[in-house]
């Protein structure tokens, strides 16, 4: 007898995990152990990669061969350079990463195997694949080609590089390194899941990365940081037609949004009971960006919808909400901002898969019929 | 606080559905109320398709207007023709087959919208695809270009056509029709549960076949038939090249097989407690297809192992053991088999789709944290 369903799986255990753990009561995540407040500013992605894939941090020589493990794959393979021009043309962002990740497996030599030391060294091929394939598709889209990366810079720096074709001051290269160690892995979060439920088939690591991928697509799952920069966008705008204040306006703007319903992206969690505590790191390195951009007007109108939601709502940001005015600010197109989650969300999602494959079990939950029953099949003719 | 885990989410509700129900304690499947005993051979799987994707089967006209959504479906686009050479000389079947459906969705004129007049559409439309995108990878991994389809025949029998590049009898093609009708749906399993998740973010219905195909190509989920297949074939190739009878041979080698421990793919199923409904058909269809080919030495092999495990380990065959023989005798390349399943399946996982977006939930379960913790983060300078 199947029980009751458990809509969305909000309260049911759907795996053990030994990778990253949040405490929703005290707003605290934790990478394998390490609250995530010592490790922020303090931790390079590669560091945190290493650390979710391998299971503890790298001392310096496991840190500099893993820095060679993730320079050497700072490259586009043979089909995926054959395709990258069309497929870049003809998809949006998400659909064009989901395309090239598929196409990609054809060119990992360890693309068909499940061994644990194969799907290792696939985890730091593709987690330094990711952010050139992203460069390169937004070259390509505009018909050019991504600058080539700097052998002296690391992941972050390297994806700015590539991105916005400057050469990144040291303080942009540490911000956003901070941005990607931040994003890089969230217990069961639903793209996380996809990538378990698929590699539970014993399917590869690349199928289980292109099902998460597809999963991030979603907007209610990777697209919010995207939709608050486009509100933040849409609010100044209309406000300097009008000479209005834009602080001002999108406060009062909000207001209204909320007491007719609407839900304004970026605020609440499902887990996270106070503050996300990644969202309190954004948020001061929005103010250093703004400062230092000497254009704090997103920043400050942030802060303003932040005091109405939590002042109608009692609702506190989450970590899509101040990453739209970092990613803004560093000079990230606002259509890449869902890619740029899968360039950090990477490090977790190729961890989970090594987890799964090390304790396997198919994951088949049941379900509840709700349809008709005892129906007879009348033929065709005598429809 | 989270409960106890549920591997592999085996006793969870995880969705209501009104789309496919089994009584795993009699042996029974239905889709949307109808007993699959009564549909197998009965109906097409065009009305099928129709019934699962639309809610109830389709009259005449409402059958005539479908068959025409997917006559007009039966084509590559033009991003899918753009890369298909390359593609289908650098990937394996499943592999190639998740890229070339994610670069489908561009030539979708509907692939943005969940809106459900278009999902209805991209339902059938990608029901269409699906066996046209098989047999073009098929001819062109061979360099050569599949047959045109034949606007007079059904799904099932352009299937045929297009992947053996002969006409197939009427016999084929009925019994290839109810293989695809007997695979169309089969309520939570791991791809259609993959589908589930991907969709409930709001991602779209291509993404969602994506994520399903890449979890099928698991050798848990889809690749049983095709290692039964490869089973069978070495085992007689064994007895022919002895002299011996490859039914006894069979036989015997499955006997030690299985008292070593070893676990004998195609039999057995977490849902059916005895045989699985859909193995009685198939195990028909073999003995009548061998019957036509006139040669059943697979067929009495298969029967010779499904004495021995019966004896032995007391499970039956589930649906994957006499497709293997019936795609076989069809003609269909072993390594084709999990593909095949995916073009039934099909019908299926867009099915779901559409039930999920009508009334969605974020799948997001909790993890029961099994790793260290409270552990000092230490520079790297200091490890």
């Amino acid at each position: 007898m199947p029980g009751k369903p458990s809509r969305g799986l909000a309260d049911v255990v759907a795996a053990s995990t030994a990778i990253s753990d949040i405490d929703g009561q005290a707003g605290r995540l934790f990478y394998r152990g390490y609250d995530i407040d010592q490790i922020a500013g303090a931790a390079t992605f590669e560091e945190i990669a290493y650390l979710l894939q391998r299971g503890s941090p790298p001392d310096r020589a496991e840190l500099g061969a893993y820095q060679g493990e993730i320079a050497a794959g700072r490259t586009l393979g043979k089909l995926v350079s054959g395709c990258l021009a069309e497929v870049a043309t003809a998809q949006e962002p998400m659909e064009a990463l989901r395309t090239l990740v598929s196409l990609a497996s054809a060119d990992d030599p360890d693309s068909g195997s499940n061994e644990p030391a194969a799907e290792v060294r696939k985890a730091a091929r593709l987690t330094a694949q990711q952010p050139v394939l992203v460069a390169a598709y937004e070259a390509a889209r505009r018909g050019q080609v991504a600058r080539e990366p700097d052998p002296g810079l690391g992941l972050a720096a390297n994806f700015l590089l590539q991105i916005t074709g400057r050469e990144p001051s040291a303080h942009e290269s540490q911000v956003f390194d901070t941005c990607l160690v931040l994003h890089a892995d969230h217990t069961m979060n639903a793209s996380t899941f996809a990538a378990r439920v698929c590699a539970a088939t014993l399917s590869d690591m690349h199928s289980a990365v292109v099902a998460a991928l597809s999963t991030l697509k979603g907007p209610l799952h990777g697209g919010a940081n995207e939709q608050v920069m486009r509100g933040l966008e849409a609010a100044r705008g209309e406000a300097e037609a009008e000479g209005a204040d834009p602080v001002e306006a999108v406060g009062t703007r909000t207001e209204a949004r909320l007491r007719s319903g609407e839900k304004i992206m970026g605020f609440g969690h499902r887990v996270y009971k106070v503050e996300d505590p990644r969202a309190r790191h954004l948020r001061q390195m929005s103010a250093d960006l703004a400062s230092a951009a000497g254009d704090d007007v997103y920043y400050r109108m942030s802060r303003r919808m932040e005091e109405v939601v939590l002042a109608e709502k009692g609702l506190y940001p989450n970590v899509d909400f101040f990453a739209a005015t970092v990613y803004h600010y560093l000079g990230i197109p606002t259509d890449l901002f869902t890619p740029v989650f899968s360039v950090s969300r990477m490090a977790g999602w190729t961890a989970h898969v090594i987890e799964q494959h090390a304790d396997n079990r198919l994951i088949r939950p049941d379900s509840e019929y709700i349809g008709d029953s005892g129906l007879t099949w009348i033929a065709l003719e005598a429809r």
